[in-house]
């Protein structure tokens, strides 16, 4: 397997874009990618999409060619992944298996979900079929109720507070503040998330991610023709996927993910890299237990730590440890299927010292997290600088 | 890239069957593969699934890792393709690639469909969101509108005859009739053929496929390593996926399809083989006019010259080159994410020597050609006996 680097990235803001359908916002991230990399579509050798649910949420189905075309891709592999949350960080992982295997030299990978057209109801209905349909979501889960199980018996099990939930808000909507392309661009002070709506106790709104429309895209390249491009590439140093049960009653413990634990070992081996090594990491926030509980399964804190850690700062843009510098799903926004590869632009956007008003002072090693349901699919990716 | 065997295959029978859902049925395909390949689920290192739009027809998305772990497989890259109705055909070319660039030594591919759960007009508008819906679909086309389009233009550019497309109808259903597994076993007479009930002129009923349940499942391995297996293995020698618009107005003739030329081409070369060396072939008539257009654009006869050589008898089972020995979508049935695999495992059958009542006397190599809406993805697989 030869090294393989990002050597173009691309998204457009997250938000609720009425008017736009899947292939306007995905030809608009592919354009600024290709941009960004300062090659044509025509060097295109394959064509990875990572999408959810474009067929329930936009009626469309067949993605990958109907996209691809729209951007003047045809003639080559053009294929959709579906792995829920997940959905661009498996099209990721596929990607970069092609491009270091050796069958292509340039693999374009693409993310894309537009939510908004349906009214919040649907949305979650949608959602939940990425949870067992005949156990869990029979009996009557949606996403915040299984995710609020889970902060339960992980408040239960270590101590966790509502104040720990609450402080990945805070944190994370102080970063998405500063990122022009968030979407919610708006601080939020303990007291107010605290003082939240409640959607499934304990989680209130402010634990919940955001229903937004947005694409994003990465064009990968083997490292040794990155000169070829842009100066800006980075290095893809360790990646996995890995899979568990879908059902939360299924799994041992739903205080830990075992799929995020283990992409996680196998990534650190790839890269010959531990914990301690990174310098920050986008996690899959998608309420913000998730995020306290992926920090502990990657190695960030001991288990059970995660709360406190998040309340200690470690993980704010001033921390030992930033996590979720582009404000992560909770602030930035959620377009489910973009998700996978806005984590991959965004790391890349730091190790390339461009995050503006977020840049971090140590950005040498990054780490993107992307989780599928309730922890049934996990992709990690670790990015370093190229040269 | 190092060469790959099919070590194994599984199929459920295919047909309407009711209190089956999605993972049953794959687990049952799953089940016979792993038998037949004398392995365990614990041996496999990565499982690649076809889908086209289980959420759609069962509610239930995020398939890969839920029919997985139904299997007794986790841990591992669980991964849903969808590109219409080659999602299994794509799920099989990146299984091949993964294995033959060295990154795993089992790979298990399946693709599943249920379809009949729900009434037919809610199907063909499930069926419909693989075409373009903003274009064609919202015009007012349905699948069978747009093969109708194809074949009136078929039969006005190259004299095609009502006649010509229902010889593929009778000699598919005289295929499928000897094949334990197929859907609908029936022997249907040219008379029969002809006086089909309407469904968009000329297509009638007898020059559609069928709504179908069913699965099927291949594992993958390297050919050195084949030996370990049972002792039936085949080996591909030449695969290829492309892709095209989704919209039929988008191309420019459209008695061809350039994704199925192309795909065909790329395979051939990859195998060092042309269309004459082919000893017989599963070619997708998911409409009658789709297996006499594929006849032509993989170079088993001339240009417009379909019909005829369907007419002829050369495609018939005792003919010089047998076409849907296995009854083809028509007659052994059309779970949409199930058929690209289930080709494979029909092509497998038949170079083993073990296709039964339909078993070819020159079966040495053989050809799977699936596509998915109207000619915008195809994969082509050529495959051949492994000693």
């Amino acid at each position: 397997m030869r090294p393989v680097a990002v050597v173009g990235i691309g998204k457009t803001p997250f938000g609720a874009f009425a008017g736009r359908d899947l292939r306007s916002l995905t030809n608009e991230a592919i354009g600024k990618c290709l941009k960004d990399a300062g090659a044509a579509a025509g060097i295109v050798e394959a064509f990875y999409l990572g999408n959810f649910a474009g067929p329930s949420f936009m009626g469309q189905n067949h993605l990958a060619p109907y996209v691809a075309s729209g951007a003047g891709i045809q003639g080559v592999p053009c294929t959709r992944f579906e792995a829920a949350c997940a959905s661009s960080g498996s099209a990721f992982f596929h990607a970069w298996m092609a491009v270091a295997s050796g069958l292509y030299d340039a693999a374009l990978v693409a993310g894309v979900e537009k939510m908004t057209s349906q009214p919040t109801p649907k949305v979650t209905e949608i959602l939940a079929a990425a949870g067992d349909i005949n156990g869990e979501i029979r009996a009557g889960a949606t996403f915040p109720a299984l995710f609020a199980m889970i902060a339960r018996r992980h408040m239960h099990q270590y101590g966790t507070k509502r104040e720990h939930l609450a402080a990945v808000a805070v944190k994370n909507h102080a970063n998405g503040a500063r990122n022009p392309d968030a979407h919610l661009r708006k601080i939020v002070t303990m007291e107010q998330a605290l003082a939240g709506k409640p959607v499934a106790d304990p989680l209130t709104v402010f634990d919940c991610s955001l229903i937004s429309d947005g694409a994003a895209a990465v064009l990968l390249a083997p490292l040794d023709q990155a000169p070829r491009y842009s100066s800006k590439a980075v290095r893809i140093l360790g990646i996995a996927q890995t899979s568990d049960t879908l059902a939360l009653d299924e799994k041992q413990d739903i205080t830990t993910f075992h799929a995020v634990a283990r992409a996680g070992e196998k990534a650190y081996r790839m890269a010959g890299l531990r914990a301690a090594d990174i310098d920050f990491a986008e996690l899959h926030d998608c309420f913000t237990i998730a995020e306290i509980v992926a920090s502990e399964d990657l190695g960030f804190c001991a288990k059970g730590e995660g709360g406190p850690f998040a309340a200690s700062g470690a993980t704010a843009l001033t921390g030992s440890k930033p996590v979720n510098t582009s404000g992560g799903l909770k602030s930035k926004g959620h377009p489910v299927g973009a998700t996978g590869v806005a984590q991959i632009c965004d790391v890349a956007l730091q190790l390339r010292g461009e995050a503006g008003e977020r840049q971090l002072r140590k950005h040498s090693l990054g780490l993107a997290q992307n989780l599928g349901g309730s922890g049934a699919t996990c992709v990690v990716t670790i990015l370093g600088a190229a040269a």
